[in-house]
């Protein structure tokens, strides 16, 4: 009785709704464990481009259990046996799969958390999960860490064309308003088959993977690596570095309990037991934001510097370059700076880099979207493409950047 | 030269983009006033019923201006007289119409800021800001007063279909994906017109203006006083309520140095000067929201539980009903309450208490809707519809709700 | 094997897709009676005010298939028994329901066919389609008929919520533009339930449900009932008399065998037999408008002037009143028109006239909407409803129209 | 006064509005050559795969003029100075480019009007109209002929991203549910600058100019190189050409006195005068159809059955090779096909037969696309793209199809 007065069908603004296909789904989904994505951010410091973006991890992995759903079904309806265990742990492990994000997730691998990957603390907490549901997660574990025997599986999981990036892309082009990401993920579900337990993509569907991967392409150099996005998350990298810099120094740094335990410990893959786990799990978007707000008003130039420029967007200046800046150009700035303020010039360092982006639209020889021709036969989308050069999309593109104050330009 | 690399074309998910038309306007929106509302969420705790309500009024405030330059546009091409300087002046004023909203307005107006409605906060960062601004905002500020010559450019900013309700219905109900209340503005605003100097919708778009109302009737019901939104504003109300109580006593609450301003300070309309509002404008949703996610670990079992109900959407059971709910069953809940915790009366009316809702869907006699027919004569529009009985939209319909814990049902 | 290569994926603007659930269904799509639905407009003149609406019946057929299948998925979800022959055939019938329409059906209604309705002749074909298909479309057909003892089997075919409401107000509003009348279809969809096998809508969904007939109410007035697709159809209704009284005086009246059958054969219900029905599968919206750009040289002048009113889009006057209007202005303009053109009273009256429009927005005690409370209770919507007033759009509203010539007045 | 009441704004379902700027436009879209665009379907036969895609070109360009309006707004509101005469000049021009069209197009420059290309045609009606219109048309025309001074106004009309195709390959998309061909014609549109008086789309418009040409290239691939299309098409050209030869030898061939005269007149672009051009503009989609649903019922077996296949939707069977096919493949075909139903050579070839489909995504050095770089630079977009081989689009691909009768396969 009690379960019929719960929430079933929840509303999309995407899919119009979905439906949470069993108990156990609505139960993980009510764990505290789940409902802390509600407040981790898809797109971390994107809508500082992208004023529409804000959309949470929470609604991304409800989207992924949609469209797994809808996969299932149109695999079923062409034939392709799959049981009903196999279903609700393809609908868990899908659930779940980013369960291990922290709050900007890239920032805090290269800062606080560095050298633990989101993939690693999802697998941690679906285990804490699975003990918690009575072990019911085992079979969406295995199929999560591509243990399962139907490598298809895994493959709607994991793969260049999973339920993953079908959500995704088609989600931040959604609350983004670059409409030129936006992708038809559910047109491309119903081109997926399954031939001895791999997963390939009919052959009339071929059109439409092409255009997939022009749309990821572009989303990524239009919006994920969209120069602003990318001085505001490296400069929340060397705000949460500064942090703990000036912790490790002695000095006090205000901030939330949450935050405090990562500042003041260094956390490893071996190091990261239960206990981090449980302090892992109590932090989010919140706990950095409001530090920086705090640190506007701290003593430390550097430190109140870097977080003015995120909370006020304020921002360095960026430039995109084919080559690699010259040291002496970096150089150059940080004396600048140096001579300014009267900085160290480990210190001035913090506000004069440069770095490297890569894109990648397809990777060959991994997790590859393969096309089921007419006559049986199966390839690899790259192989099959008739005119567009797809094989000039498995190369890695290459692009530096160079951040500096903008008033020293 | 420098004002061409500035952004001026803004992506927005609904309307495709945002042009900002003037250096002025997007030097206002680069001020921290403005850039603060990026971390304001325009429907507060609305996300816990529909995961996809996350925006901000900052986008809000965004689309307003948008609306409001094609309004002005429709009007013009009409032979409405409309100089460069009222054009400003409209998008200025609707753009900063809503910069008083703090966090949870509605809850922080019945706890922590009573007495000061965001109006009247909008009014004092308008000043403020028109003094940082040379004084260009007189012409603005004077509209948002009402006070400006030309009623329709108030109405324009504060009416019964304003551009502020135009984005806000059609933003609400696309972020939250209750397609039901989903509003045409663009449509609406075609059908608007102007004469003797006061607003008025061409007689064509009767059904058009009712389905406005219906509309936002509708989104009342559905959204905004949905009962899970419901409860968690009144417990967030209790939150600030119980922390504020806590530091009189002379207890330790560990909060933001914005929040603990508030905390600890009483603030009324009188006392609202400079100083206070250099506060305000350091407040924003991520001070509540990490406080909330620090108290769940506090000492105090009233707040500890109160924010753990709302951090875990966990929440207290909640019913509507057309009855006022009798003073023995609140008793009733209270007690056995107090007997299972240990808690003294008071401290279990937190958790424990009942109220009531209204909805106007219109109001008479109040900035009124007008239709013009096409003989010149000019009506409201509940004196005009031919079937739906929209004078029924005009009475204020109440509603009851009673929240007690869950366990205790 | 043959039945892999056939097309089971349809593309809608729509719905994403439209599959087709079975080979039978795709068999009666290919039937040639099915593909005349093809060149059959929905919406008959209209076009001629909304550019966009050129859709078939054809596809509104589809569509409704869709609904259909999701309908039939939502119930079963929530545990409401339909067989594998009930779910056939509940697709067979709402695909069928309308195969009876002809060309321009309200007008061919009052002129070449009159007295025969179109779900008279839709019955004819499915019973013809029964004979060729093995009679595998009986239960279909009784469910058509309302006939079978599930009722809400009949419902979900033909009520104030059917799946043909479902699917022609959504398209009609996608087509023409007119955005007002939007309804969400698959939000209704996910509301029905089934109580003592009646069709209801969950109690949550009421709000929606009044939605859904404002919105209907508003596609009368403003689409179905604009006074200019009036006008055209009034025209097309005064064309096919002429032409057939010409024909009667012994007049050369040039147009397509199909059509010339039915202006030289007066049919009724009672003759209308297979060959009829065979004529009558031949005849669709190409064979009036040929007719009509042909007549537009002919040498009558009532003929040729009333096609050149519709070829050209040059239509008569029209005011929508809401008194009726007085003979004495008929009156003046026949004679106006008779002087003008030396023609016969008769014929001057074919270019004046004057007649009522009506809108009832919901039928009471008949195929009503029947709301379902948590408590169990059931209850015709109107009497739900806590501040619109529902009665009243159950109350039929009347409107008069006067037709004349431009250049008279 | 009268033109007050006259239509000013229509609903599109894709721009929401489209506002008529002038009388002018007005006048010209109430002309009968413009209104018979209503009766010319955007897509031909293109709905027998895609079944919304009943839009005509009549919607198309209406779609087209809004655009224009959007894009002179645009490169106004960047400074680009555009006279009132140029403006409207740029209008007219778009709204007219396609006027020339008659019905199936292809079809018919294949088959009766053999010789004489679509712009051509509009040409000679502009001219006519510019008479009607005292001289009005005259700077229109010298931009749609490329003769005015400043290059770009011709390229808005006529190059590889013209308002054209930014509005046909939207609208197509739209009406098919072809939803990969989507474009964001207004995006695109905000992009666009003029230098030196041509046009260019700014740097960081690159990504959407590729995403445009992908777009484009699927659109053939997909929609209007369908399989199912072209064979409709082509048996289209032959049924056209039977009823010529039919004619040729005397036989009497039953249809609209439009199509009549192309049948039985031969016509070419010298003979092409302003008599052909009254007839030619009696000519549309239901002269054809409704012909061919005659010549269902005719004598000759070849014209019967041509025309049964598109009427009833039963085509000839299709298949598309990367080679040609060879010559003895047909002969078999046609053998067989001679002895069962003891046709001639000739006449069986009417139902054998093969071609060759190509498809160029980009031309170079003709209309071709520039960027304008940041620094000022201008490139061909072919030369600028990063990774995507862009290269690759502007080689022509072609691929084969051989259609034969299905039962003899």
């Amino acid at each position: 009785m009690a379960s019929q007065t719960k929430l079933k069908i929840l509303n999309d603004p995407i899919y119009g709704f979905i439906t949470l296909p069993s108990q156990r789904i609505f139960d993980l989904i009510e764990h505290p464990y789940f409902q802390r994505l509600r407040r981790i951010s898809q797109m971390g410091l994107s809508y500082l481009v992208y004023p529409g973006a804000h959309h949470t991890r929470f609604h991304h992995a409800l989207g992924c259990l949609h469209l797994m759903q809808k996969a299932v079904r149109i695999l079923k309806y062409k034939g392709v046996k799959i049981s009903e265990e196999e279903e609700e742990a393809l609908q868990i492990a899908i659930l779940l799969h980013d369960i291990g994000h922290g709050p900007f997730s890239h920032a805090m691998e290269h800062s606080i958390v560095e050298g633990v990957d989101h993939e690693c603390i999802s697998l941690l907490f679906m285990e804490e999960l699975n003990n918690n549901f009575n072990q019911s997660l085992t079979l969406a574990i295995s199929m999560f860490k591509g243990e399962y025997e139907r490598p298809f599986m895994n493959q709607l999981i994991s793969s260049q064309m999973d339920m993953d990036r079908l959500d995704y892309l088609r989600r931040d082009s959604f609350y983004t308003g670059a409409a030129e990401g936006n992708i038809n993920s559910e047109r491309l579900i119903t081109m997926l088959n399954v031939v001895n337990d791999e997963l390939v993509v009919e052959e009339k569907g071929i059109y439409s993977v092409e255009k997939f991967l022009i749309a990821r392409r572009l989303m990524y150099w239009q919006v994920y690596l969209h120069k602003t996005s990318l001085v505001a998350e490296q400069l929340l990298i060397r705000v949460l570095r500064r942090a703990k810099e000036l912790i490790d120094d002695g000095k006090k740094v205000e901030c939330s309990s949450a935050l405090n335990y990562f500042l003041n410990n260094k956390v490893s893959r071996e190091s990261f037991n239960k206990e981090v786990l449980a302090e892992f799990a109590r932090l989010d978007d919140y706990d950095v934001v409001c530090a920086m707000k705090e640190w506007v008003k701290c003593d430390d130039f550097v430190l109140r510097n870097l977080c003015s420029m995120i909370i006020n967007r304020d921002l360095l200046k960026v430039k995109i370059k084919k080559k690699k800046p010259s040291p002496q150009k970096i150089v150059k700035h940080i004396n600048l700076l140096q001579q300014k303020h009267g900085l160290s010039e480990h210190e001035a360092g913090y506000f004069v880099f440069s770095g490297a982006i890569t894109n990648l639209a397809y990777k060959k020889e991994q997790n590859n979207i393969n096309i089921l021709h007419k006559n049986g036969k199966i390839n690899d989308v790259i192989k099959v493409s008739d005119q567009l050069n797809l094989k000039a999309l498995s190369k890695t593109v290459v692009k530096y950047y160079i951040c500096y104050p903008k008033s020293e330009d």
